[in-house]
C-alpha cells in the first residue's frame, strides 16, 4: 500500500479540485497515494508516458489519472485530465495539506530581544535569532536553525532543523532551506604573502529571491564586498557549494553536488546538472543546459546544451583507452 | 607513542580472545596500539602485507600480530593469527571497548510528550524527539541531533550531534549516523510551469535497514511517493548524495563525495568509489565495482569493475591532449 | 552603494595605516567599500589589473587605491601602494574592525563541569563542551556547535553555529571552522567478512595546525590508529572531505568540493582546485598545484601543475568525441 493520506477524498471531490473529468465512480474514496509501479487497492496513482501503458494496464491502483487518449485503461476508476503529472502533483497538495503554522516563539529558544518576529512565525526549541534581525508571517524556524545578526527571513519560509543563516542575509519569501544547509559563510578569500596565506574579510552580504529552495548540506558563501545574489524560483539541491558573489538567475535549478566558484554570473531558466563544476569568474548566459560532471571553463554566450564527460567502460577497456589518450599527449 | 589505551591488557588475555597464538611472553602488557610506520616501545601493532616485512622488521613495537609464516619476524612478542587486520580490528575491539550508555533523557532536550523513549536510551542536552517517534533500546542521540515525528531508531543506534532525521524515517537496529547527515530532507521534484518551477510534496519517507553506517554530512532524500530504500548493512561515507526514490542493497558501500541521482537502484555488495555519480532511473545490478570519479549513464546489468576517469598528466601534456580531443569532436 | 562602513574614516588615516600615499583629499571620508565595477560616490574601490584601466577610468568611486603608474586615473582621491589588492584587503581589516568578544559562559550552553574554559572565551546558547575539553582564551564557541570530551580549542578560534568536533581533536591558534563543519567523525574503515563489513574502530584523533580556516560542511574524518593531520596555515573550502590519515603539509589550500581519500599525504603550499581529488595512500610533494576537477591516481614527486578534465563543448561534439573514445579501446 503507498502513502497513507491524512484525510480520504473522493474522486469526484478531486477531480474538481483539479479541474478534471471523471470515468467511473466519483463516490469512489481515496485513501493512499502511490507510483505506478508499486500501487495497490486503494491506491490512487497517475500515468502519462505512452511508454508506461502496458505497466498501467496491469496496475492494481484503484483510481488513475491519465491523459483524454487513454481513458481506455484498465482501471476502476479515472481522472482525465491533460497534464497527468502535474495533475498528481496538484492532488498530493490537496491531499496532504501543510499542517497548519502554530505561531509562537518556544521558550526554550533564544530569540535577541531586538529581533523582530511576527506574530504568525514560529521559532521552535533551541532555535537562535540574533540581533536586529526579521522573520516575516507564517515563517518557521526549526529547532537548531540559526538566523545570524540584522538578517531577514521573509514571509511563509522554512528554515529546517539544523540550517544556519550567517549574519546579514536578505531572504525573501516562501524560502524553504533544508537541514544542514549554511548560506552566509565567508568565502574563501585569501591573499599570499610571505608568512602564508592572509585573510581577506568577507563584507558582502546574501540576497535570495522569492520562492527558492535551498537543499540538505549545501553551502551559498557570502560576497566577498558585494554580495552573492540567488534570483527568484531558483531549486537548489543538496551538497551544492555556491561560493562568493555568485550571481544566479531566476528559475535556473541546480542539480546535486554541483559547485559554481567564486564570481560565477549564471543566467536566468538555466538546469545546472549533478556534480557539474563551472570555474569561477565565468558567464553563462540564459537558458543553458549543463549535463551532470562537466566541468565548465569557459564562459558560454549561447544557449544550449553542454557536456564534458568521460564515456565510462568496463575497467580493462578502459585502462587501454586511457593508455592512448595519454599517448596523444606524447 | 600511539593511541593509549583504556586500560592494559596482557598478550596472553588479548590473544586468547581473538583465538590466537603467542609468540614470546604472555605477559608483556599491552599499553597503547599504533601504526606499524609509527610505532614505538609498548605499542601494539600489526603487519599482514609482504611488502612492508622490511619495515616491519626495523618496527619498535613491542607486540605485533603476524601470520603464522612471519613468525620470525623480529619483534619481542607476536600474536599469531591467519588474518593480521581483522584480528587486530578485534584487538581495537577489545582494548578500545565502547563506552557504556548512561541511560536517561537530559532536562535539556525537548521530547514530545507522545515520543517513546526506551528505558535505556540516552538523550543528551539539546537534542529534540518529535511527536510519536520512537528510540531504541541502549541508542544515543546526541546533542543538537533531531528525529521528527514518527520517525523510528532501532536499537543500539547511534545520532551523532547535529546529524538530522526528518519525519517518517525508519531506521533499523545498531545504525551509525554521524554528526551533519540528513536523512529524509524532501527530494529534488519540481514540475515546470509558466510561472516557475511548481514543487512537488515529497510524501514519501525513508526506510534504512540495520547495521547501517551513515558518513558525517551525507544527505539521504525521502522518497517522492515510494520510499527511498537502504539496505541491511550498507556503508556509505562523508558528503554523499542519495537522491529520491533511490533503493540500495545490501551490504552495499559508498565512498566519500559519491552521488545517486533519483530513482537509481543499486544492487547488493556493490561498491561505488569516491566522487563517483549515477545518473538517475538507472539499475546497477549487484557485486558491481564503480571506479572513483566515474559518471555512469546507463544501465549495468553484469557484474564487474567499471570506470571513465580521464587520465590526469603535467598540465602541459593535458592542454595538448584536450586540443586532440576536441578537434576529434570536428 | 557598496557595504557601509562601521564607522567612516579619512583617505589619510587609512593611507597611514596602509603605508601608503594619497594623491588629492586626504580628509575625504570613506563612507562604504565596493567592488571596482558596482562602484557609486562615497565608495573605496580597488585597481590593480591593467586590464581593468578602462572601466577604473569610469568608476564612480570617490577613492580608488592603485598603483604608482596609475595615480593618473580619473577619480577624486588616490591612495596609491605598490599592491592594491592586498592593501584593499588591509583597508578592510580597517574599516569593518572584527567585533569585541564579549566573554562568558551562557546559561543556556552545556558545559561539562571538567572542561578548561579560558575566563576571556565565549560560550554560546545551546553550544556544548565535553568532559576534560580546553577551550583556549579568546576563542568564540557559537550556538548549536558542540566540542567533543578531552578535545582542546587553541586561542582566538572561531568555532561557528553548528560546526561539530568530536572527542580528541585538536586544535591550534587562530582557528576559523565555519557551520556544518565536522571534525574528527570516524573514518570509512570496515573489514570485509561472510556477514559484511565489520566497522575498524577508528582510535586516532585528529591534529591540526594554527591559523587553519575550514569551510562549511566540510568534513575532516579522525584517524584510524594514528591521527589525521592539518598543518599550520592550511585553508580548506567548503564541502571538502578529508579522509582519515591524512596529513597535509603548511600552507596548503584546498578549494571547494574536493576530496582526499584515506591516507593522501599532502606537501606544503600546494593548492587542490575545486572538486579536485586523490585517491588514498598517494604522496603528493611540496608546491604542486591540482586543477580542479582532477582525479589524481598516482604519487607526485615533481612540484608543478597537473590536470586530467575532460574538456567540455556543445552536446552534439560531444556524443561524436564520446563515440570515438570508445571506439579507440576495441
Amino acid at each position: 500500500m503507498g502513502r497513507i493520506v491524512d484525510r480520504p477524498v473522493t474522486v469526484a471531490v478531486l477531480a474538481q479540485a483539479l479541474g478534471a473529468n471523471v470515468v467511473g465512480d466519483g463516490a469512489t474514496l481515496i485513501h493512499s497515494v502511490s507510483s505506478l509501479e508499486r500501487a495497490e487497492a486503494n491506491d490512487l496513482a497517475f500515468f502519462a508516458d505512452p511508454k508506461q501503458r502496458a505497466r498501467a494496464a496491469q496496475s492494481r491502483a484503484a483510481v488513475l489519472i491519465v491523459r483524454e487518449a487513454d481513458t481506455d485503461i484498465n482501471a476502476a476508476t479515472k481522472i482525465v485530465h491533460p497534464a497527468p503529472h502535474a495533475a498528481f502533483a496538484k492532488a498530493l497538495d490537496v491531499l496532504f495539506p501543510a499542517p497548519a503554522v502554530t505561531a509562537g516563539i518556544s521558550p526554550q529558544a533564544h530569540v535577541d530581544a531586538t529581533a523582530i518576529i511576527a506574530p504568525t512565525a514560529r521559532i521552535e526549541p533551541f532555535a537562535t535569532v540574533g540581533a536586529g534581525a526579521r522573520i516575516g508571517a507564517g515563517t518557521v524556524v526549526h529547532s537548531h536553525a540559526s538566523v545570524g545578526a540584522e538578517s531577514v527571513l521573509g514571509e511563509h519560509c522554512t528554515l529546517h532543523s539544523g540550517a544556519h543563516v550567517y549574519h546579514r542575509v536578505m531572504i525573501g519569501d516562501r524560502a524553504i532551506i533544508h537541514s544542514g544547509a549554511i548560506i552566509g559563510a565567508d568565502g574563501f578569500g585569501f591573499q599570499p604573502s610571505p608568512a602564508g596565506w592572509q585573510k581577506v574579510a568577507q563584507v558582502g552580504g546574501v540576497v535570495i529571491g522569492n520562492d527558492v529552495e535551498i537543499g540538505a548540506n549545501t553551502s551559498i558563501d557570502r560576497g566577498a564586498i558585494d554580495d552573492t545574489v540567488i534570483g527568484n524560483g531558483v531549486k537548489i539541491d543538496n551538497l551544492v557549494q555556491i561560493a562568493h558573489n555568485c550571481r544566479i538567475g531566476d528559475h535556473t535549478a541546480i542539480a546535486g553536488c554541483a559547485g559554481l566558484a567564486g564570481s560565477t554570473v549564471v543566467g536566468s531558466r538555466c538546469m545546472i546538472g549533478g556534480a557539474a563544476m563551472i570555474v569561477g569568474h565565468l558567464s553563462i548566459c540564459d537558458d543553458v543546459i549543463i549535463s551532470g560532471g562537466t566541468l565548465v571553463t569557459t564562459t558560454i554566450d549561447q544557449p544550449g546544451r553542454y557536456t564534458g564527460v568521460f564515456p565510462y567502460t568496463d575497467h580493462r577497456t578502459w585502462t587501454k583507452i586511457a593508455a592512448g589518450i595519454r599517448r596523444s599527449g606524447k
